[in-house]
């Protein structure tokens, strides 16, 4: 266990030097404010231990990361249903593009790109009354921290600028793919890209997925083991926009990653983890993130192949 | 290891009756005459043992699983650079589609859709005075079987019928991202989509993969282990055309499938493995050999995830 | 002059039997619910003589016909700044195509596709604190009939189906080429389409652009002689949806065509016309109407080539 | 009739300070070698009359101009059957795309795309045992210059770097839609490119257009008036690559440009034109030789509309 921290140590030393390079998100000011040079990231075993370096307590907006826990609670209220709104295939495209849904009917590629997000999102919104209180609360379980919440003013800044995403919305319910009005759904994925968290806390709330499917701090049963299998599998093709092929290649384990610089990931039956710095590549994953999962899989020897 | 037998009587069971639905390639007569009905697969454990039921050992054409071993066989050439000439993302469109290679300068998405092969053929070809013997020669090795070889009926008729890859070819050409004359690399790409080989020798030739890169049978490296995951990741994420996402999320490891009906797997450190079977999904992978691989890592509860 | 009601007598004979043939528009009720096998058509030379034939007195809906005077409108509003915001050049996609917007960044390819007609309605919205009030007024003075208006029944149904016109309105905001609200477009957009006319009315409205850019009932100059010229290459190249070419082959005069079944023409220097028939060919002109069209240019020997 | 000098002084006068900006055409070294700064043009009444400005006398390589004759010999041949292979829509893409000939399944959009094109050829390989020889008969015929004849170094050059050109021939033989061995129909194809001509003789070989049909300096019957007027409105629409409606909105007369800097057009009734300057816009069209055009239908205020 103490392997994890040398090896964290490791990381941050080597790629300290990296936090900064690339751009961080500029579309709102709340994210373009971030101080481009942080750096941090967390392990936590299935045991519980946190293993952590760097700004790895600094709470960030998860932004895209939030995706894998909406997708979570939707698949737990509507099961393989889901999969008749939105596919389980990598894009080829870019996260925002609207091209793919065009020639495919209103029917996003999968759950990771925004498309398919507001599809997962309707899905919450016809079932929770308050769906981004819902997802909150799913959150704060999985984490074991009861006070996370999301950042209204980031919240607002997202609902202003998302025209690209409201266009999205339209063109699905055109296609009669999306359910609830147009102004519910995108003010509850706003709100939900708007949640503030540490590299702890998702590491912690990632670990679901390690664990077969169970919350390894409460002992709920969150998903079923194949479930849990089939969701992670979806991360590694999917989670990471476009950069998926090379991720699976350079890293090898399952991964979100967010605009806001975070990327979490899991080795399956051992641990959660998180790394966060601002700047991205132009893929729209942190640059030193991206490094970083690069060197613990091969600090470390594990990976999935 | 007794336990893999009875796993695979159990799948013949359940899987031979969908033998012979869905549609089996018909744009050469060689491969539509075959009868669709055929079933078999092949586990190779590490140390050599076999499990194999139904028609394992009944050769058939591999087709663009060659795209596995002349990718290898190519990394083994020119090593990273080939990622300069062929990207390593899933492509989201058909396995012959030139629309992403005209918006991404003839760069194709990665090395398992047909532009892709065309680009490592032309590696092979550079690099090997005959590079359909080097081919045939390195699986060979790989599978311990001396007499293996390409159909040159088969081989013929993909000549005959290959406008499309040419047109890709002469689009690369058009771009720079093809060094030797289109005529050669076509001929060369078209004798190793022709090589026959039967479910046995196929899940032994892909063991050096999950052996971390070590022909398990003859001790030799073939390439790094760290070579060996990428390419297990490259496989998982763009292996089966573009049902790539669907099979990671229901069948949850490595893959490279073959419009002949045939489809390889390894699990890393364990097993290769081959499942056949001829007529196919729309998507050009197996139709009961998709389910045959499911019920397999259903079954044994083993996947990456 | 009789010459032409001889060539409409001729032309309603023989066409006549062709209307009811293919689909009446079923978006929305009221298109739905119209007769499909009526035929009208109008003719207007410049010295105000009017040739009529069949139901060309029975107003429609003119749907995208108006956008030829949106186009017009705000063309005397901006002139050729216009041009900075929207492209002139044939689409190749459908009407509502939401990819090449993607491709060009938010610059429609024309005037007459959907996404173009809402960059003009932009401009109305931001020079006219009314801006369907100054459209209907606009029309009112160019066919002389001044008491005809939109439908409101029409302009709300349009406005609950208008989910993919909002799309393309977010979108084209998401590149910053829409600057009022997306609503406020598109409920002016949509009354703009539900204006109500009858062939006569419509003929004598286009009859300003065979006059070199005067209106010729009030001897009003609506554009420069060279804008007129310009706005009616602009109706030739682009004025029939995907079928433009076709049109100016066939047909060879400038036309403007709607999805209620109208098409709006002009021969330079001599005449407007109008013929309608409700129901479409899959390109979105009305079928009859088409015919009608390829023969009057037939029949009367008179084109532009 | 002077009337038509004393406009080409002006407009040498004018837009000579244009020619050599913009790009020569650099693919192969015939056409880079061009001085860039040549400016020509050339009016040819019907009456036979020549108005002649600049270097209107230096013959120069036609290029895309020979898909003008090429499509007018092979609807001499097999008539409006020809539509079958090859629609009459505009590209909305650029004139070498593979993109749309996916989409529509190997039918080319237009003849005046080089897809198009290869189809028209592919016709004439049908018909004449000897294809070049063929066309460029026709275009003597048409010229009344009984000597000109294709540059065979061009022609070679053509060949040598004729990839995409040759992609889509073998992409369109994978649809059905190419019956001769693409060896030939690009040989033909790269020779009827290398047909050198000067303005005057390319202004007097259009003019058929312009007389319905008829070559005024035989008499000869080329097509029927109805198919003159057809073969215009294309040229319309589609004979200046992707900038057809922007020709048809500033120049207003049906032309046909080449890479090799010439543009022929025509107006109905009255005169064959051709401009030469061999510096080009990003369209592929004349820069200078645009700019003379649009010139022409504004000094003498004739054009189509």
């Amino acid at each position: 266990m103490g392997g994890y921290s040398t090896v964290l140590e490791q990381i941050e030393e080597e790629t300290r030097p990296l936090a900064g390079r690339g751009e961080v998100a500029q579309y709102i000011p709340e994210l373009a404010g971030v101080r481009a040079d942080q750096f941090g990231m967390a392990v936590v075993t299935l045991d519980g231990t946190v293993h952590a370096c760097g700004e790895a307590r600094v709470p960030f907006s998860i932004q895209s990361i939030s995706k894998l826990f909406s997708l979570t609670l939707a698949f737990t209220c509507v099961g393989d249903a889901l999969w008749q709104r939105v596919g389980r295939e990598p894009s080829g495209t870019a996260f925002n593009s609207l091209v793919q849904l065009e020639t495919e009917k209103g029917i996003p590629r999968n759950p990771f790109i925004n498309a398919g997000a507001l599809v997962v999102t309707d899905v919450l919104c016809t079932r929770f009354v308050n769906p981004e209180t819902a997802l909150v609360e799913f959150v704060r379980r999985l984490s074991g921290n009861a006070t996370l919440d999301y950042d209204l003013r980031v919240a607002r800044s997202e609902l202003d600028t998302a025209f690209r995403n409201r266009a999205m919305a339209h063109f699905m319910r055109s296609f009669g793919n999306l359910h609830n009005p147009v102004d519910d759904v995108i003010d509850a994925y706003c709100r939900h890209c708007a949640i503030r968290m540490d590299c702890v806390d998702l590491a912690r709330a990632v670990a679901f997925l390690a664990n077969g499917g169970v919350n390894p701090w409460t002992g709920e049963r969150i998903v079923s083991e194949s479930s849990a299998k089939r969701l992670s599998a979806l991360m590694l093709t999917c989670g990471t926009y476009d950069a998926a092929g090379d991720f699976a290649y350079r890293v090898g384990i399952p991964c979100k990653s967010g605009v806001g610089g975070g990327i979490v990931g899991h080795i399956p039956g051992e641990l959660g983890l998180c790394v966060w710095s601002p700047a991205l590549e132009a893929t729209g994953n942190s640059l030193a993130g991206s490094v970083a999962l690069e060197r613990f899989t091969t600090l470390t020897g594990r990976s999935l192949f």
